[in-house]
């Protein structure tokens, strides 16, 4: 629904940057980081998302093959939510019931879907970013992942919000 | 405690600015939104607080009559808290106990209450505004929150974020 | 391993400080906050952390003989972690046995481990606050506390803030 026409319609300078470190896999929390990324795109901002800890889990691909893992990381991959669409709630999620009447909810009143937010985050140029260190505790691999994601350390993070005006923790 | 005259006394310019974004509605994130708020304010800055998703029902008036909702968002309605003083706490809440204790403290103590923190900080002139795809999500109304709250979308706070220089995810 | 050097590589200019409000005291998310304090320190930055509410248990020495507290804050002092070792997940903790497996982990790809992080932190010049009114909710005394923690209130904690271009709330 927004496309890279939007981000060219204002000059983005340095000034306009806006980064968000995605520590959360709550689906409720990823959901206002992407509501705010896309939000700034369209305003002209450059974002980049910082996805780490359990955060990494939004961008698992839920139809992957599971890439080779030890036994620790198998365990790890199998509990924690695989891609945007398994997330819950931080809170009322009853079991996925919460959730279900949420998703119910954004459906009627045309609010578009964490899924549909992400693609058009990356269409628009959003850069995800998968933190190293966290995939390795985690466990989880690149090949795993939805396509576009891109890998770094806590240096690319702080090289970003250094020239960010806009820089959260969510 | 705080009034208006804090405010006048520096002078406020744009890069003054501070925005929280308030996601959560456990009482103490709220409690230190609205510390940091009213901190902020009497130190001369401009100062607006997003309520968006969970946050929402700290702004909800105890004493309002339910507005005309649907049945899914009467059930929502229900289960949340309604305003300030039905927050828990995030951790050792303990069914009311610990958050009663911390209550208790806080009276010892002569440490504002959360109610009079959010009374203080509408008086000196703080922005609370309540997201508006976040009320729709959670099916509350306008009229059954405290006085003074206006609403906005994402683009209303990104544009008071873009001339902030503290942005705070709580 | 990052010792003070790593700091005077590059010049310090007020635009480059950054400060982390601490909230909470799990164990993933304080270990974000000092994995981002080191790097930032790494690259030329000063850093203040400011530990508020949970946040406070990951400065408490696990060694240190019981300050004298009241009941209540002995109740919450005993049922409150003692120090960074002592901290739990924020997900998948069951019951210590998921923070085990993330500590074996972190030991076999040879991440620092909290303390360690904490300790390089400290040694390197990052300041650690204490937030004064928080101690008095919590009943945590200053001599609880690890060597060389600072006191603080909100007015220092926006002061730090009021220059700082990264400022993030964990």
């Amino acid at each position: 629904k927004r496309g890279p026409s939007a981000v060219q319609n204002t000059p983005s300078d340095l000034s306009k940057k806006k980064t968000i470190v995605v520590f959360s896999s709550d689906f409720d929390k990823v959901m206002a980081a992407f509501v705010i990324a896309n939000g700034a795109l369209a305003m002209g901002s450059d974002v980049t998302l910082f996805f780490t800890f359990w955060g990494l889990n939004a961008l698992r691909n839920k139809n992957c093959e599971p890439a080779r893992k030890n036994m620790i990381e198998s365990m790890f991959g199998f509990m924690m939510p695989r891609g945007a669409e398994k997330l819950s709630l931080s809170k009322m999620n009853m079991g996925g019931m919460g959730l279900r009447m949420i998703k119910g909810i954004m459906k009627k009143k045309n609010v578009a879907s964490l899924s549909e937010l992400i693609a058009s985050a990356q269409a628009s140029g959003v850069r995800l970013v998968a933190c190293t260190m966290s995939m390795d505790l985690m466990g989880i691999k690149k090949e795993e992942m939805i396509d576009g994601v891109e890998t770094g350390g806590v240096a690319m993070y702080l090289q970003q919000a250094e020239s960010g005006n806009v820089n959260l923790f969510i």
